[in-house]
């Protein structure tokens, strides 16, 4: 995803999240989009459902980074651990496109029907982790619990990285998100 | 909400319920279920805006509860305990309406629109007790983090108590999912 891939899906993320920047979601065309990209309507479609679904691109290789980190873990790691090591997994992809991702976080910011694709998207991502969990061995409830916690911790984690001034890394905040949430719930 | 009660409001929403079982949340009108509570559409309008919003008319007075629960619970609890007091109040209030509740998650769960506005409405709730937590004293990146674990317990709760076959009392999952939780993060 690195700026101006020479591949017309890559132009067309790019197109699509300075049009959004520039006049807003909402007042945004395919046709407008693809003009900018340098392609045709076709190929925007050829790639991508809608406008809405060229934010959401990266969302399954998200989670399948996340899974088959969490998966490929270290046994003698407890779940929760497995998960963090999956969260920085992703979070090191999220560094890596800092300023794709800010864009692209202000612009769900912005418009309530993509931050309710968001949460969706965050729910689908919570079932997924919920999945390998159980095959690591955890029990299902324990798994299911264990994913939503993860998927907490993401999202807190997520938030302060955006918002961050002090340009921490993404790793570094979920473990301060995880040591804050083992402090949370032993009650101190 | 007691069965059939006598204001056209209750009526209302049973008779909801009764249509999106019999024949689908999709299949059913807002003339079909006026008709069927005996009232007039305008009479439907004057209470809901529409008729996914019948659905989730006690959504405000679930928030309400919880997040006044939490904000009078005794200062010495620490803030996860506290919130654990609050969801065991809200869950008194599904333990009251116990069928008419498990209609609804069954017509919610097999409707991806409706799902999607349960996520917006649990996630409206986690920023109102972040909220509340702040002005308890906690921090905001701890309030946050903590109105989000609290969140994934209420959810975990719910699925576990609708689908509980030994009619265990909610407040009972709550504590259980919540001792899972402080266990998990314990790395245990």
């Amino acid at each position: 995803m690195s700026r101006w891939e020479p591949d017309g899906r890559g132009r067309l993320e790019q197109a699509a999240l300075a049009l959004y920047a520039e006049r807003g979601y909402d007042n945004t065309t395919v046709a407008e989009i693809a003009e900018r990209a340098g392609v045709t309507e076709r190929t925007f479609f050829r790639h991508f459902a809608d406008k809405r679904e060229v934010l959401f691109a990266g969302a399954g290789a998200l989670q399948e980074l996340l899974v088959s980190t969490v998966a490929n873990a270290p046994e003698s790691l407890a779940p929760i651990d497995a998960v963090a090591v999956g969260l920085e997994a992703a979070g090191a992809l999220f560094q890596e496109h800092r300023a794709t991702v800010c864009r692209r976080a202000a612009i769900i910011a912005g418009t309530p029907e993509l931050r309710e694709r968001e949460l969706i998207k965050l729910a689908s991502l919570s079932a997924a982790l919920a999945g390998t969990l159980c095959r690591r061995g955890l029990s299902g409830p324990a798994a299911s619990l264990t994913a939503e916690v993860g998927t907490a911790i993401f999202r807190i984690a997520f938030e302060r990285w955006i918002a961050d001034t002090n340009d921490r890394e993404f790793a570094r905040l979920v473990r301060e998100s995880l040591d804050q949430l083992k402090a949370v719930t032993a009650g101190e």
